[in-house]
């Protein structure tokens, strides 16, 4: 039966040891089996927020690794696997496959993105479909590749039977609420914005990869349940409540203040990987606060 | 007691007379009083849609005398009143005033965008609305500007007495999430984008101006009511239903394709005033054919 | 016999009178005969340094008579009549040569700026360039307009006899380098943008109309002239040397910095109008020791 | 000695066998062999052009092998570098050392580009230059990075002793001429846009990087020599007369233009690298009407 991704993911952080710089997998583990004690219906690994673009090939296995430890069965472990060639990206999607991944999360290349028409995307993701041993989950994050997917080429992707859904990281509905009314039965749209979770769930998304839900799991699942039960009045409530929050740690302050934010709930944060710069103390008093805020306000 | 606008309304076009390119009194007149028998809560003149950068001072006289004799006075006769220079803007809200209108709809100056910080922005709304007889409804619409208000600017904004609103122009509904928030009780933002409607008015938009609602009332009153009736079911229906005109008379096809919609369906629309240009042949008929699509769907 | 600009223009400010914000007629004569006890070649008046999206018809009406009661007849009297509707561009043309304009420069419409396609704007100045009694000099201005012209549009009206050059306000010397290329016998280029004003005659520009040209006309003239007859490490030089203050008096803090600079040069500055914001007291002593830095290096 | 490149470069190609797509070493030593008996000054092997984001790290050595084998010691092999992790950078200038790379040319990370400040660049290029073995060009190309190095940075890094020069991929020559004039005598720019290499050279860059140089290396050589010894009108004509080729082999056809026009000169071009497309048969004709222009115009 063919996969259909609903529900709350967190797109995990990859945690280093303090020390030595190195991809921590204990501490990895520990988070995701924390994450998996609340509604949440799996986890990313190796997004954006997973700093994936700045690890090794090996270090990529083993946070794979140390993920799927700790993700149940009845979970998903979603791995990112966007690549700017068309055979790395393939190479990838293959070993994620092989390393446990329930289904990959493929972005578009964007070195050359002059070249990256609709036409040139659809053969690629074509290609990469074609050869991943689990379904794919398309990828649309303009803010990191300069141009946007067409609802001409979702709408083409779509047909294919081992591409089962898109995220879309934006704050845009009408894009998402076109991609969402693509096969709204059969093809999932996932929203990456905390910030449009509520209103995404409304024009039509299936569900969330929201790093918010790093640090607030229990909040995100509650606006989904309260959405799709038809709660809307408390789901709008929420979706004010964790705004600000949603914004720190994600356009605000990065990865840094989203492991910032994960250290001050209690899951293991840590630093980031250079070039990305550490955390100043007014930031991290920026998140502390507004934790305090949602932590006052849930009583 | 301070007005708070909610509801649809249509941002009127200008109409031209075919042989003479001069404003045609009769022919808005009409337009407005066919409006006016559907459950829309007024009328928008001089916007965008109404060309109100092609027009002379005295054209705009005109066109709001012509809306104001067939708007009736339980109804919301709004009127843009924009200009460059805070002295401009100033004159042009008290001449709207004068006229009839029963608020005024401001949006930035944006010549010299590379100046205009919130606090410049502050500034001069705040001259407007002292000097305003009637209220201001802020007009954010990045896509003509080239630059958004920020929910500082907004904040400030929505303390002084003679601001009771704003038209969000995009499909961010982050930024109209933000805005709806800041005193949801008397400051009402209203959504300037058909396409999202429905998740904006999830969100807190509490209306819209919609180019749709100028071809479609019925439709786009069905959206907000039932929202506002927490029929979330058939409000997403209906937003997904219009979704492609909704496109094809604003972003698609501009002023010319809505003035041919309303044609189509019934109304005066007719030229365009250049530089704006006709439309072609083969546009008309994707409008023909999707005002079909909408008849046949009705029944 | 077809005019051909060349040298340098300083795009006049409109001096207002600090006590009552009026155009200051007398003012604008002053600066206006001083500079042309130097070697310019006449100066542009209503340009973006002009503020003329703020004045009313009447006040430009005054504008022009100041400035060309000042400008003698074997120099050139630019006026910037761009408008958004076709027949305001017209209108505005016709004003100016009535009032003494040799020739108007014409920037895009703007406000449909999705709207302005190759064809659109061939249609739009070419009905600008039959109906204006005098020569049309096109002015390309990204930075305002959020669009560039093409080079196929550029080429298509270098071929109307009323249409005799270019003002390009941009740094990309590709495309000026395009547009000089086009007819470089009979249509002239001017570079607007002083930071690249020796580039751009090496490029093929018949000169330039600078905001820099305001305050330091000679520096101005002398790139000019250096350049024309080869005297390229000169002109390099002067180049490095006024960059700092260029950028100062346009980019960095817009007319109220030229106005600033002016009165720091002995010439006539005063206020901008609103919401243009008064010059800080940091940017004015920012000017003011580049000024003195300018002064220093001459001796 | 501090290394200061001056001249010509071509940014190479890396050429794939045509059956089985894997780096056809050969072809690229007899590529360099046959530029080397120009008066070009040196090769830049994985740069943009050299599809250097489509390669393993196994492939990227391959290159720099062969052409290491075939620039004369009295040449320089300039060789890119920049990766997105800071430790990543820092093996690759190692390794290109190692290899034989006289310097690298680094990049700027830009998965997370809303991160990268000037303090961060800073702090990520002083970390490669102080690992490097070899001297450091920075690499400026804000459309592919969707950002540009400031002023500051580039000012701060120059005083580096192993930063020895920066390459400005864009038009911008206000930009160039300010990076230019930071330290003229030991910082040198070369410039990475043919359509523009003339005017750079007049605003200080000490050479180019051109895409163009595979292509006619004669015709881009004498414009640098010419405007060296102050032959200004001649290289403004050459400027002219490669214009639309240069643009067909870079912004407008991309590598697979370019392999097609290289392939066409006699050199060996061959496929691109999936995603990148094959290109059309339109656009090949396109490049050899354009390059029997430039062989016509020759005689």
């Amino acid at each position: 039966m063919r996969l259909r991704p609903t529900g709350i993911y967190p797109p995990i952080p990859t945690i280093f040891d303090l020390a030595t710089g190195e991809v921590d997998s204990a501490a990895i583990e520990a988070n995701v089996r924390r994450w998996m004690t609340t509604g949440l219906s799996g986890v990313l690994a190796l997004g954006s927020n997973g700093e994936a673009a700045l690890l090794t090939d090996a270090e990529i296995d083993r946070v794979i690794q140390a993920a799927r430890s700790a993700v149940p069965r009845d979970r998903l472990l979603l791995v990112g696997t966007g690549r700017e060639s068309t055979r790395a990206a393939i190479v990838a999607a293959i070993r994620a496959a092989e390393l446990g991944a329930d289904a990959v999360l493929v972005r578009a290349p964007f070195y050359y993105r002059g070249q990256m028409t609709t036409d040139v995307l659809t053969t690629h993701f074509r290609a990469v479909a074609d050869a991943s041993p689990v379904p794919v989950l398309l990828y649309n994050l303009p803010g990191v590749t300069g141009f946007s997917f067409t609802v001409d080429l979702v709408a083409r992707l779509a047909e294919h039977p081992n591409v089962v859904g898109l995220k879309e990281t934006s704050t845009d509905l009408e894009r998402l609420g076109q991609f969402a009314a693509i096969r709204s039965d059969t093809f999932a749209v996932l929203s990456g914005w905390a910030p449009v979770i509520y209103p995404a769930l409304c024009a039509g998304a299936a569900g969330g990869i929201l790093a918010l839900a790093n640090v607030l799991p229990d909040a995100c699942v509650d606006i989904f349940e309260h959405t799709r039960a038809g709660r809307h009045d408390p789901a709008r409530a929420l979706q004010r409540k964790v705004m600000r929050l949603a914004q720190l740690v994600t356009s605000v302050h990065g990865v840094a203040g989203l492991k910032a934010a994960m250290d001050l709930a209690g899951y293991h944060g840590g630093p980031v990987r250079a070039p990305l710069p550490p955390l100043s103390a007014a930031a991290r008093d920026d998140i502390r606060n507004e934790l305090a805020v949602q932590a006052a306000a849930v009583d």
